[in-house]
């Protein structure tokens, strides 16, 4: 593996900003979209159990009817891509075996060497329905984040999005019958020439107080 | 910004891996750590509200109080930096006061132009405690997902962890006192040549098993 220079890194994550306005006419090229995908499905989570779905938006006839739900939005139509990002609600034990028995068959173990980790899983995915619902949420946000922040390293942009009506989106999408419940969109294409926010500077707090050195 | 090839990002997503064993020798050299802070602090956030603290430890003595509170994992110990990632809890309107005056600021525009722009941070910090708490935890998974992918692409080892007591790491570090709360670790450094966990393959549920195209 050849890292990327520091540097490099870091004028990436500041050429990044939450795009307002994409350019319609410009669509991510398949073989880098599909890095974009392949980061989310190596996206870390807690114990491995990967408790999310990632609905993957291009037909412009769905993007019209999740549009309105969305505050209509003009990203969720323009963008060349939209991610909707969803949790399990709540992780089950069942997912957890599959999970258990996914990993003794990609390791080629016996499930009995698993019994250690198995205890692990099955107690992340025991939760009370809401807390467990609430875990699963925060394991979504980490492949938002490294969604993001891959996107930005090789020249996607990318907007964030929490303003949007989950319940109607799940309705359209279908996603509660399958236990999952929509959190987060990520629109993902290239910024329109016009779009005033890319040249606006950065709001972030000061460095030393948002970290602490001890 | 010359973005970096897809598939040298994908080579590095590759690489990672939850690092268990890391060299205790290696320490991150100043200006690669730096650009990993500045990927910590330029994380995006609903409405730019960062409700959050990163806490980097690395005076020995203070990692040693962690340790048990972390089971005694040696990560804690050994890697070159750990990192707290910490949630307001809960976000408050004096915080979203703050970065709506911080914006005025840094855009150089007069309070008055972001009258819509205040409703909104106004509302995204006025959830029930619970709540709040809820939602700025989500978005700090969204740095922690941010930090691990830039630290991947720039070579370094991390290891994302939720298994420690958080309320000990509260009290060991002062957070509850500031208004944060302990929610996950990132370990970061180098792998250690015997760390057995680099080599295995890495287990994911099948692309088309986490991602559905609409």
């Amino acid at each position: 593996m050849h890292p990327v220079p520091p540097e490099a890194a870091l004028a990436a994550l500041r050429w990044r900003y939450a795009t307002k306005k994409f350019d319609p006419a410009r669509t991510i090229p398949p073989d880098v979209w599909a890095v974009l995908e392949q980061a989310l499905v190596l996206s870390p989570s807690s114990t491995g159990l990967q408790p999310w779905r990632f609905v993957v938006v291009t037909d412009p006839e769905v993007r019209k009817k999740l549009h309105p739900a969305a505050y209509n939005q003009p990203q969720v139509l323009d963008a060349s891509h939209l991610v909707v990002f969803c949790g399990k609600s709540p992780p089950t034990v069942a997912d957890a075996d599959r999970h258990v028995a996914h990993t003794a068959r990609v390791r080629n173990v016996g499930p009995e060497t698993l019994e250690g980790f198995r205890k692990m899983v099955v107690g992340a995915a025991s939760r009370p329905p809401e807390e467990g619902t609430a875990w699963a949420a925060r394991q979504t946000y980490i492949a938002l984040g490294v969604f993001l922040a891959t996107a930005a390293m090789i020249g996607v942009d990318a907007c964030p999005m929490e303003g949007f009506e989950p319940e109607k989106f799940d309705e359209i999408l279908g996603l509660k019958a399958q236990g999952f419940g929509s959190l987060a969109l990520a629109a993902a294409g290239y910024r329109h020439p016009a779009d005033k926010y890319a040249g606006l500077p950065k709001v972030r707090f000061p460095a030393d107080e948002v970290i602490e050195h001890v």
